[in-house]
């Protein structure tokens, strides 16, 4: 896959990974298992997104643009939700592994907060 | 603004809007004064979410990508929400000014099951 | 029914209700016809909220609290949207037939920003 | 603290609870040290839902009782987040002591769908 759009949002900067997600058993990162899948709901998201710019440029029914933003906000939920079982999998567990109590609480209270989130969007 | 790209969603026909927007008082439908306005958000969550596979692609951390899908979802709410107001302002009130009660009637009813989806979405 | 614990929130003030729902056309609030069945519902709901409050006492499986506070959330959702449909109803319809846009659109923005917590709670 | 009303919900049942908690290290369940302060909370929170049926009983204003709604929504989503924490903290973390993956898949499930509920309730 290629993306060539640059956004100017936090998440394209090239810097290096402060707190990376630790290596599994099986050296690889939590997702990577799943990466071409995640990326397939992603881009058909992405198109979705699109879709509701085309509907606001033809002037479709506004309740049917809701309609679809309701459904792009589930996907979104649902992308959400596998990434977080996924971390829940790897990186918590993995802090268990480490025998350290702080690490563990640490990555509890940092999950905890992304659940918030999802939870108040 | 031209969108080329042709999504297999349900938005994307070309057939004609069975129920549109009423005409509002200033020939217009209830968003078109905003339209611009909704494209360019709509552009930028469309980044957003391009974005989020940058960020599947290059593997970062989980947290922060829920992070941004969180942001992204109350970008897209926000859309809703505006889109909402506008056509509770333009869409209902014409319905009243129709005085036909049956009318009211089904645009309260349709426009409560889009707060619904919203709502659990 | 008789409400004798008194609450210490905003909600038991005896000053008068400076904004009150227009009389709808028959006489009647907007939600007076359904005020048995929604007290029935809060009542149901305050007692699984007391249900919650036995849970945590027995020391129950924290899964399963976290599944009876979805459906106490999912059965206030459903009051509420029920309530919205009500006031779009009644009390918007009614600021319609006056006339003022003015009033129309204050009407709007509050129920806007009242859709607006009940999507962000 | 008594609770002497008896609810027609699956929560009062008195049959054993087939899937506890695993005890932590101390002795004590996830949250049994918080467990007055979650008490008072659900107190609080069941009194602020007999103040809905106080304002539908006194046909208070629309909007103020959905705003006192979302406020209940945002308390009980409060609860549920401080006793997932909890639960991530022990009882996951328990499940990953044992060693056995079979348990700690199991778990992350059983939470990843609690969440899920929370997200879209």
């Amino acid at each position: 896959m290629t993306l060539t759009a640059v956004e100017p949002s936090a998440d394209t900067t090239d810097e290096p990974i402060a707190e990376a997600c630790p290596i599994a058993p099986d050296g690889m990162h939590g997702y990577i298992s799943d990466q071409e899948r995640y990326l397939r709901r992603i881009n058909r998201i992405e198109g979705q997104v699109r879709g509701i710019g085309r509907m606001i440029d033809d002037e479709r029914y506004c309740i049917d643009i809701l309609t679809q933003i309701s459904a792009i906000t589930n996907a979104l939920e649902g992308v959400a939700l596998g990434l977080l079982e996924d971390h829940l999998r790897h990186c918590i567990l993995d802090a268990a592994g480490s025998g350290s109590g702080a690490a563990v609480e640490a990555k509890v209270a940092e999950a905890t907060q992304a659940i918030a989130r999802l939870v108040r969007s």
